[in-house]
């Protein structure tokens, strides 16, 4: 299959951008001293797994129990849920990968969820590692308090089938701060917390062996900082329209969009404009709106026209044809990725894999 | 299983008031005269797809040949799909349903397209209904001037294995314009330009068999020009906030909520604050929040955090507990639906049902 026969709208993955990606995040740990555990949010794909894994990654980040399943059913090891898991129905796939001796560990914020934790794990007859998850100014999940955090990690350490860890200090708020300075300049403030959750957990002789976080935004900020022993970024990946406005380094974004999706011009009755069936389900639209890249005449720009459909507007005569592929960077990677089944794997003008895309709800 | 036991995100439905929904549509049609087709691309769901068969539809309307291919595999008859079939792809498909003697018609708005179709009835031996799709104002999809539409539909009925049956005149962009005086106001602006085609098209000795459109805000509007065949609506089995807001009827909406996300507090550490497993990729956010119903605090301000969480921002003390199901009422319901891969159909407290969502991409 060449490229431009893919049935769309369709989700490609450029093979050789994502692999210099990948040796790029592996170069970039490895100068920074840091592991990395890259982040399966962003790809919820096993064969993307396990191209990072070969490179040298300890481990995958998840979001979900259900990214953890696909990750560990596709043989992962050095699995981290990064988000509390709570319900009955997550405990309990928890407590079923345990038994099947899954490679996993957890984060939690919150007594209740220790205890829960313990008894899972007890009842697989496992030892489940545990990081707690500290908040870090981004307001959405872990302990707010440095007591609190110290209180968890004692309830962690004291529980039967848990081993205490280490923390997780995550800010996505800050991944796309903009200039670069600002961004450092905000991190700062929080660094200087996680240097106090430390040295209280270190006052209560609970060292963490792991200090975990970091995203695509942030990572070198972070590793710099001589705290964070692993990092988790995912959207260095894939890159995208949101990050590709951003500087990643001092002055740089080393890392190339490797992901697009492909539309086809469905109707093309008007000069200066034509229709592809791409829309709200084939683009998320949380971070704007999608950007023409191959086969889009110059000038192109993009609006939703419903949950199938865009139009492209452009100046002068002419444009792509009806029937035409047009390829899109999209504005956030991770919610659009998950509007698929299937990465299609490109090099060039061929089609040389497809992926699954796994764990969507 | 309960409703409260659903392993979330989930996406809920309440087959009464669901129910309740298709026989109100069922109503009104017949009370306006005109046909009922519902679109499938609300649901793509084979069991919805059946209970509004059963409720006398004349057929399904589809937005994509998936949509269509779900559809046909699932005994359903009728099918329209209301977007052109442009790629080598999607006309392979309509091939390989009209081999397998789908009844299945479809739209056309260029020339291109009519030359394929024909191409791909006369492989499989088949005659296709074709229906010329007119622009009526919105700008998608569509022949835009009255002598283009004559000639494609003059096209069609010249062609080989295509039967000419009528056209479709859909205006997506006035579904909710607010108030219903002036949607009705713009509505007629083009109900005059439809006229007009269907005029022509009389003239032309091509007079349509069908005149299919319509949407859940506009339907009654369309119905009572005394020009449509049939209708297309989807929105009204499940509504969503923005339907919600506006009027359907003159002054009422007689259509309820019928579809819920259910999310679970996964983090509670801040008073006035909790955050749910429900994010960028739970909820489509292309038009706006989704709003707090069961279990949610009273005055509770919903924010997307991230792709897989969302905070609830409510006043005093109290609030949810770790750990609680949240269920809310989704902003668009055609794009959420697609979020997900099954429907957990409730009645009351219990679960009676699951229903696969199908043909998402």
């Amino acid at each position: 299959m060449r490229r431009s026969d893919v049935p769309t709208p369709a989700l490609l993955v450029d093979i050789d951008i994502l692999d210099r990606n990948i040796a790029l995040m592996r170069e970039r740990a490895a100068g920074l001293g840091v592991k990395l555990r890259p982040h399966a949010k962003a790809h919820k794909c096993v064969e993307i797994a396990q191209r990072i894994m070969a490179a040298g990654a300890i481990g995958i980040s998840c979001a979900t129990i259900g990214e953890a399943e696909a990750m560990a059913l596709g043989g992962i090891g050095g699995i981290l849920v990064t988000a509390p898991l709570v319900s009955p129905d997550a405990l309990a796939r928890l407590g079923r990968l345990l038994l099947r001796h899954a490679d996993i560990a957890v984060v939690a914020d919150h007594p209740a969820s220790v205890a829960q934790l313990a008894t899972a794990a007890g009842a697989a007859g496992r030892r489940l590692d545990v990081v707690v998850d500290v908040d870090v100014g981004m307001g959405r999940t872990g302990c707010l308090d440095i007591a609190d955090a110290v209180a968890l990690a004692r309830q962690v350490a004291g529980a039967p089938a848990l081993n205490y860890v280490g923390i997780q200090a995550y800010w996505g708020n800050l991944q796309q701060v903009s200039p670069f300075a600002e961004r450092a300049r905000l991190i700062g403030v929080q660094v200087d917390r996680v240097r106090a959750v430390i040295a209280a957990l270190e006052s209560a002789s609970l060292p963490p062996a792991i200090v975990t976080g970091g995203g695509t935004g942030s990572h070198g900020i972070d590793a710099a900082t001589g705290l964070f022993t692993e990092i988790q970024p995912g959207s260095y990946l894939f890159m995208d329209s949101c990050y590709g406005t951003i500087s990643i380094s001092e002055n740089d974004n080393p890392f190339a969009p490797s992901l697009f999706v492909a539309a086809t011009v469905v109707s093309a009755n008007k000069p200066g404009r034509v229709v592809v069936n791409a829309g709200w389900k084939a683009f998320a639209a949380d971070s704007g709106k999608p950007v023409a890249l191959r086969g889009g005449p110059p000038g192109a720009d993009f609006r939703f026209m419903g949950d199938e459909h865009g139009a492209l507007d452009f100046p002068g005569e002419g444009g792509p044809a009806h029937g035409a592929t047009i390829e899109f960077l999209t504005s956030h990677c991770d919610p659009t990725v998950n509007l698929y089944s299937v990465f299609h794997v490109v090099r060039g003008e061929a089609v040389v894999d497809v992926w699954p895309i796994r764990a969507r709800y």
